[in-house]
């Protein structure tokens, strides 16, 4: 039978012959996670994804979220299976079981969220924002807050979100009006309004728990004014039980392109001057907060970016097998027979491309998760700080480049069955427009690219780029001694060399007075970086998959690592020189961008 | 004021500037369409589409077509427009006038067609089919067949559509399998079910008439054995009038990503044996008729697909001047005032590319139609031939890169309204969802790239694609003499030849044992041409602009010519590059989309 969503031989070879995950194990934290016990774990995640996430996407984009007299109901078929969500312990898989967690590896985590968000990731993110919110609390919060919060939350008795966006400050959180006024018992009255919220407002649960970024009254303005303050929906007694309505009024949730399971809400807080919330963290410490979230993020949007790419390879790959279209293209004779669309060569550059992305970007992913787990369970504080600045290297390609390149991947997976794709008929054309929001949502992809640039590329004064260079050569290396693979492994030494050239000049320049021209070229860096990044991931892989074959592997594994090294070949030797010419655009350095008058755009 | 749809003087200056259209008056044919002429018919076209058209983009989208009991409605607002339409004579522009049409040239209905399209082209879609269908009366009609049809529907009275796709024939026409048996009288009977049908049925018109391919009986199999007829919904008695019902029944509508407006119909002919028909042309010459629409149809798509792009960029511009968010880049000082987005570096990356692209492609498709101006008032036949074969070639760059280049500048425009652009409050998600049946319809961009390296490399023996390849130098050595544009010349021309070194390339190596191989190349190579055309029109533009800012231009005028010579740098220094990484991609030839066995694309 066909994969759906996910290749399951895929996720296992990345977990178990990559990146080696139930190593983790020989670590206390991690004793439980043997290889047993993490397939046992991935087949749970897979079961709920096919059987009962799967069915309620199409559900979730027709039928949508409705708001009616301020309350907003989630599509009908969403509510079995959060319920089968809260009593399979999924929302916070990675956590303290002593809130509800279940203490996984982070890298384990992701290979379910792979399974949960190809099957409906507007129906996940009620969950990923919920966890998001518990884990604020987690951090910042005081025993009584977590007390009174954080199992409820962990557990999805509770939902969460995050108030964040104004209409006024988007991108510029730092622009934002909602104001705090703190009272005599110690908690603050909040009033202000938010929009963009995210399971704002629904009918999953009774209460719902919204960390809140506000400015108390007199505080600088700017991003070091604002605090992070505790706001649930219904007030919470000192017993846990609960209270009174808390002000926090839904007046209307957004009409959008995709992700129609997921509502987007715009939210009133105190109109009555009834909203009542307790701060959490220091005050004026609340974008540090928010920047704590920030990794988690943007790496579930790009596991969303990917879920759906991953799922359109998927069914295209399906459809291409079974859909019969034209003849072979050296095919002779008027009565060939026709084919199905999977021999013929575009179809087939296509379904290749997708491959490559899927798998490489599924790896990035992964060792993300991976060096998340590194850093947890590391003792030595240079081995934790090494890992944690891969990680902050590696986010904005993990959301930006990744969920650009998925959506492309989508895109081909809407082509892949001509005119049926653009219909409802087939569930591809719903993957593209659902991935559309993850180029816009926790921090638009120019706003990765800047990061890139301005923030990660000197990270500890460079060292951290450095440390993702040095594991890309090593991997160059190890590729090197296969003899199928040291053609394509010199090629990418090329590549990161050149990378390496383009980071130091982009270093050299950002501070001087070329600093907008090179800002303009922070989306090509982002670019080409995470194309050798992506290069690195599927040499990576090769080289295990080539190993394997040298030792002879098993006949129904023999194919599986042959595509291991087909990926690597199409990427390094279709994409990387288009790489290299994007590389010598940073290194040119034209400012036609910047010199352009802003009369001369036209359109007036 | 913004502009909106289209910026007015970029089509003037393609039209009186660069393209120089009003030439064409010195020819009889185009007598009437001077200067004057010329500029009342764009404004005429633009009052309408931004008065009329562009209020009913949005209804369209959300009321869309519906379907009940056998009848198509059309979205209310539809109508009005339609009539204005009619009144307007805006169907068949560049017909003869005998026949209902207006005689004007090609390039010039392509200036009105950018201000349609950009203002609803799923509306002018219904008009288009009209006038396609019309066209093939007219070519290949006998002069009974003009009489009783032609005039009706070049003027509106009647619709026109074209009966094609089959569930089992899609981008494989020749699988077809509606038939057509002879009756005593000369008339056919006609019976077979089409999918598919862009407005094969709706309430803009009392009757519609369709040319439907269909296999007489005992005809070969294949494409030979394919026969054009024209089959009306109602019969037209010889007198001109109504008659029966010829059993013509839409049996349902596609629910579809976008360009809701226009209804794709389902069609059973013949279902009570009802269905009369008359051949169009000769027995199993079809589908050569079908070629004859090919380039309309095509070019037609590559102008909505810029109509789409054209808006979102308009749109996007007047939002980033007037969106204001986040400080300067170098800004200095806590209390630096926010600034439109225009002033952030990555937003002007957008919004220079958006720019260069809408304005090259616009040039591009333009310049076909000027082409075909030529085709019909040369006298000289090398010439015309000369000029149909420039048509020839330019036909998949003006349909499948311009519609992929076009999708990815209306993913600009939704992202340059951050989290606005994700929802229907804004035009720019319907502009992206819309623009995404173009890669599809009329041949997909895979079919597309096909034929250009199938078909129209080879066409004339190579001398058209050589033809091309002259017209792109030509302009080169005139921006040679331009001080200002002297090294962006240099690395245009560096481009063109590389593109003439890969077109051998393949020419050399298509028919060879190589032969997958190099079609898996296709796409690139589409892409590369594609690439290189932009810099042509776009380095064409900027001389034209430069002689005129020698000259000293008009101080309105001078910010728009500085504007053309940026988007030309822009698009040279930061595209090129990239483009010479895609021509070593395909002269390198490597064959992984080949190589790769079936059962290793996984998935199963």
């Amino acid at each position: 039978m066909a994969q759906v969503i996910t290749d399951r031989r895929d996720v296992d070879f990345i977990l178990h012959e990559q990146l080696e995950v139930d190593k983790l194990s020989k670590h206390e934290k991690f004793a439980e996670f043997n290889k047993k016990t993490i397939d046992m774990i991935v087949s749970e995640a897979r079961n709920l994804a096919i059987k009962e996430m799967l069915p309620t996407l199409k559900d979730g984009d027709e039928q949508g979220c409705r708001f009616e007299k301020g309350e907003v109901k989630v599509p009908d078929s969403f509510h079995k299976v959060y319920k089968l969500f809260k009593e399979g312990e999924w929302i916070a898989m990675c956590d303290d079981p002593k809130w509800g967690g279940q203490g996984m590896p982070s890298s384990l985590s992701l290979a379910v969220k792979n399974f949960f968000h190809g099957a409906n990731f507007p129906f996940a993110l009620h969950t990923l924002l919920l966890h998001g919110a518990g884990k604020l609390v987690e951090v910042f919060g005081t025993d009584t807050q977590k007390e009174l919060f954080l199992k409820k939350m962990y557990t999805g008795e509770w939902g969460g979100t995050m108030l964040l966006t104004e209409p006024e400050a988007g991108s510029d959180v730092g622009a934002l009006t909602t104001t705090a006024v703190k009272n005599a018992d110690g908690t603050y009255s909040i009033s202000g309004s938010k929009i963009f919220i995210s399971s704002g407002e629904h009918n999953l649960s009774e209460n719902i728990i919204h960390p809140v970024l506000a400015r108390i009254e007199g505080a600088p303005a700017g991003t070091s004014g604002i605090s992070l303050f505790l706001v649930p929906k219904i007030r919470v007694n000192d017993d846990g039980s609960l209270g009174k309505f808390n002000d926090v009024v839904c007046t209307g949730i957004e009409e959008k392109m995709g992700i129609h399971g997921s509502p987007t809400c715009s939210l009133t807080l105190g109109g009555k001057g009834e909203c009542i919330g307790t701060l959490l963290g220091d005050e004026n410490k609340g974008m540090r907060a928010m920047f704590v979230m920030m990794n988690e993020a943007r790496l579930d949007v790009g596991m969303q970016a990917l879920g759906c790419a991953s799922a359109s390879f998927m069914n295209a790959l399906d459809y291409a097998r079974e859909r019969v279209q034209g003849r072979h293209l050296q095919a002779t004779g008027k009565d060939a027979p026709g084919v199905p669309i999977i021999q013929h060569p575009d179809v087939r550059r296509m379904l290749l491309s997708m491959k490559s992305y899927t798998e490489g970007m599924r790896s990035i992913l992964y060792y993300v998760g991976l060096c998340e787990d590194m850093v947890h369970i590391s003792d030595d504080a240079d081995e934790k700080a090494r890992y944690q600045g891969l990680i902050d290297v590696l986010i904005p390609i993990a959301k930006g480049y990744v969920s650009d390149r998925a959506f492309e991947v989508c895109s081909d997976g809407v082509q892949i069955y001509g005119g049926y794709g653009y219909t409802k008929e087939y569930p591809q054309e719903q993957l593209l427009r659902d991935c559309k929001i993850t180029h816009i949502y926790e921090g638009t992809n120019g706003i990765q690219a800047m990061d890139l640039i301005g923030r990660k590329l000197g990270l500890n004064k460079g060292q951290s780029f450095k440390d993702l260079l040095d594991e890309m050569k090593k991997s160059v290396q190890a590729a090197k001694s296969v003899d199928a693979l040291s053609k394509l492994a010199a090629k990418a030494e090329k590549t990161i060399d050149k990378l390496e050239e383009t980071a130091l000049h982009i270093s050299t320049t950002i501070r001087s007075e070329k600093m907008m021209s090179v800002f303009s070229h922070a989306y090509s860096f982002m670019d080409a970086t995470g194309d050798a990044v992506m290069a690195w991931m599927l040499l990576w892989r090769a080289t295990a998959a080539a190993v394997k074959l040298e030792k002879g592997a098993k006949k129904k594994d023999v194919s599986f690592y042959e595509g291991q090294i087909k990926s690597a070949q199409f990427f390094i030797n279709s994409v990387l020189p288009i790489t290299l010419g994007k590389m010598d655009v940073i290194l040119d350095n034209d400012d036609a961008v910047g010199e352009i008058s802003e009369d001369s755009f036209g359109g007036k």
